[in-house]
């Protein structure tokens, strides 16, 4: 029955990343060991392993997994949606990406494996690009920056937002969205030449 | 000759902090062990410790002084200038905030000490709210927010910037601070509001 075969296999991927988030999130990259690792996820290192070749490939995906997760809520519904969504992560997991940071510069290896896996896919990226490209058509983002630049700007802002997160403090997010989105507004020439062109 | 005692003792004071913010920057805050900082700093650990009680002691004296260093910029050169003294900081450096991030939230001792003594002192905080007033009445400021207000924003904006360098990737700083701009830009109906009181 080579279908179950596939589900249980796919179950069993799962169990894997769901029970190394918790432990990558409760003991932190260094302290997820081995031993932690068969205790949080509940099997073996041999089961484990057998999927992922190393942590670093564990926290990959998990990233991957984020990264997608995010990427299709703001296409889905937006980036206020996805400011909300990153509200609602676990401190204590979005405090693992902190402590990769030094090894994404210091460790190309590591750095070509979260740049070719852990970034979202070219095809979501290129969503988020047309959606961005909607609301300029529609005057609702601003039109006189690429969204290629827009995105990286946001990027920045996500970014602040998780690092005040894993340290505990408020990002105050209402002002920062409130902020973003003026930010982001179309510039008041861009409306003054809307305005014009309406019949 | 109590005169040049003083200077020794600071002169001591300046050698010690420099020495462990080399040993911070290269080995990480956890790597950075005794042995380690007496090699950076070149002076035994009574020597280290007689002047500062621990390894947090340390940390939480470097980063208040990287505080009062970006506060006095931003007071005396504004937010353009402070943003270019953080693309100067050697990412090595950055790197040991993310590392300590964790502690911050879940660590109530080191929480304390950070808020009593890195955060930047009263006296410039009040400082970089009356350069934001100046700047709001005379026009260069949106003033339908309050500067706290104003400043949880780049805080957040500041500290995006911060991993994204020491993740080694290029925060795009140009864009980033176009936008930061626009954001905080007086609003157009604030403007109209201003010419019509123009005589």
């Amino acid at each position: 029955m080579p279908r179950i075969t596939e589900e249980a296999k796919q179950e069993r991927r799962e169990r894997i990343l769901a029970g190394a988030r918790r432990c990558f999130a409760r003991y932190g990259y260094e302290g997820a060991t081995v031993v932690r690792l068969e205790q949080e996820t509940g099997l073996s290192r041999g089961a484990i392993f057998n999927w992922f070749g190393s942590k670093d490939d564990l926290f990959v995906e998990l990233a991957a997994r984020d990264n997608e997760r995010l990427s299709r809520i703001w296409i889905d519904e937006g980036l206020d949606a996805t400011f909300r969504a990153l509200l609602d992560e676990d401190p204590d997991w979005l405090g693992v990406y902190l402590s990769v940071a030094h090894r994404l510069r210091t460790d190309p290896a590591f750095r070509e494996r979260w740049q070719q896996r852990a970034q979202a896919p070219q095809a979501l990226l290129q969503q988020i690009v047309e959606r961005m490209r909607r609301e300029q058509a529609a005057g609702a983002l601003r039109d006189d920056l690429e969204p290629e630049a827009i995105g990286r700007f946001l990027g920045v802002v996500f970014d602040g937002v998780v690092i005040q997160r894993a340290a505990g403090f408020d990002p105050g997010l209402d002002v920062v969205r409130a902020l973003v989105r003026d930010a982001l507004a179309p510039r008041a020439s861009e409306r003054a030449r809307a305005e014009a062109l309406t019949p």
